[in-house]
């Protein structure tokens, strides 16, 4: 195993924090945040040091009905505009493309007309090439990519690293490391880190990682690809996200030592909005049905479905899982 | 660091698995658990595998009064012998003793006459030869012991490897790893995980590890302590303990690859008895306010009244706990 890169005193500084609360806390909403949330959330990720807040997808309107989702479902470049202005800040604004979801040729214009600086293109292992042409594109345009390998827990070796070679030859400024079933331990991130750092160095990119809480592991194995060398972090306001949700972001500005980081303004934030967001019925964040499908390494949408029903029979849903 | 014991695929036979849940877990309803909840932990444990089941302190009743706790503060070896019978199973009875609070020459006797197999030795690093004369004199009586040094996140490293070095040459069994905080992230523990090992290899007594829960990483300390040689893992049913609680047993026993582990049974439990106690309004788990003094390395208790005063005011605790 390659040494550790940093330490816990100092800091690094290519370490980059990505705030993802619209993109993936989106998922437990259909998008529908307020104005207000969201314009608290940018003043917020600003003063707490964030990198890159991440808007939500640029999904098609012609897949997706606009009448189910709330705008950040689509991102249009006025809404972002509404929120952010010229965004004269050090903070980069991000969006997420699906491979398939997003029509890119018409959706995606030149970044100088776009207040959005990263496309992060997400794409699951058998859809490379089309991420690619989708990064080339986007590079073309003049935004940074990353491109977001999902559901790698399922992935075969031999196929990753061919993906990763595919990656490293093309436009993107870094490839993401995403644990989307929450089924990583610790000791697998540390290897599959190295494994994308090893390649990703070859040609000079970042490394990222996405965690998922299914197995209370998200802030863990967060911190532990930092160790290998990982340097785009995400993470969530209280870990809203999917199912388990992500890494929360008042976990990893706190074990940030960097003095650009600030935690303080995201506690004013959870305690404005995101115990409204609960009270109000909006669910995320771990339990022991997400535990077992994490465990089981499958999709976490029985579990959500579970908790969605207020089920507590975790031993026959447990034998139903290991059964499919 | 020392190469990693085990891997993902295979398991070790050192492994020793102990619920803590009536013990830790008691401090958060005064250890007031029906005799019900008691004998289907027992039942549940057996079937599940669990080597080693905590029943509680034996706290001297001198210094509290039994009137204010159940009777699990007290491990009255009647008490025990009333669930167990003659426990005439594989899986071994623990208490443990805190060093000032247990007369032990009055209330621990002979292992013959007594349904518990291990004393647990809790102390602080001040308080290690106090802690060895209850551990000679548990091993004079029979039994197998343990020394837990808790709070080991403010301990001096010298004071530590002196510590360490007077348990190797006492009657003890085992060492315990205790962050008790819940402050330690997972570099930390694989770095002091190493120092106990290296230190308590020399002596062939084993380690241990306790967790908690306060910055969400009782369970990834635990796994990264085991991958380490450490074998004694502490977990509690969904995780109950103090403040931000434990290491749940539903995620060790899912993580480990020993045959002889049963997640369902433990699930069932869940089912029956955990969900009810929170119901009933008994606290314990992770939230905002653990993540602070985890962060700050201070004791949960200015946490666990921020929790029970159904506080939201985070940034404003956090200042406070600073300037503390």
């Amino acid at each position: 195993m390659a040494p550790q890169k940093g330490n816990l005193m100092t800091f690094r500084k290519d370490i980059k924090v990505v705030d993802a609360t619209i993109r993936d806390g989106g998922l437990c909403n259909n998008f529908y945040f307020t104005d207000e949330f969201i314009r608290d959330l940018y003043q917020t990720n600003l003063e707490a040091g964030v990198d890159y807040m991440e808007f939500g997808y640029k999904a098609s309107k012609d897949l997706f009905d606009p009448a189910e989702f709330g705008k950040w479902k689509f991102c249009h470049d006025e809404d972002i505009y509404d929120i952010v202005g010229e965004n004269d800040t050090d903070m980069k604004i991000a969006v997420m493309a699906d491979v398939g979801r997003t029509n890119y040729k018409r959706d995606i214009v030149e970044r100088s007309n776009s207040p959005i600086d990263l496309v992060r293109v997400a794409t699951y292992i058998n859809t490379i090439p089309s991420a690619i042409e989708m990064i080339e594109h986007c590079a073309k345009m003049g935004y940074e990519t990353t491109c977001n390998i999902m559901a790698i827990s399922k992935a075969r070796k031999e196929d990753l690293l061919e993906a990763l070679e595919m990656i490293g030859q093309s436009s993107a400024n870094a490839v993401y490391l995403v644990d989307s079933y929450g089924s990583l331990y610790p000791e697998e991130i540390r290897v599959l880190s190295e494994m994308y750092m090893e390649k990703m160095d070859k040609y000079g990119k970042q490394v990222g990682i996405h965690a998922h809480n299914n197995q209370m592991l998200a802030f863990a194995n967060t911190i532990e690809a930092c160790a290998m060398g990982v340097s785009m972090l995400d993470a969530t306001m209280n870990g809203m996200g999917r199912g388990a949700g992500n890494c929360m972001l008042e976990q990893l500005l706190g074990f940030l030592k960097n003095p650009n980081y600030h935690m303080t303004p995201v506690l004013r934030f959870l305690e404005k909005h995101m115990d409204k967001l609960r009270e109000e019925g909006v669910q995320w964040g771990y339990n022991s049905a997400y535990l077992l499908t994490g465990r089981l390494n499958m999709h976490p949408r029985s579990a959500i479905s579970f908790t969605k029903g207020k089920r507590h029979d975790y031993a026959r849903f447990y034998l139903d899982l290991d059964q499919e």
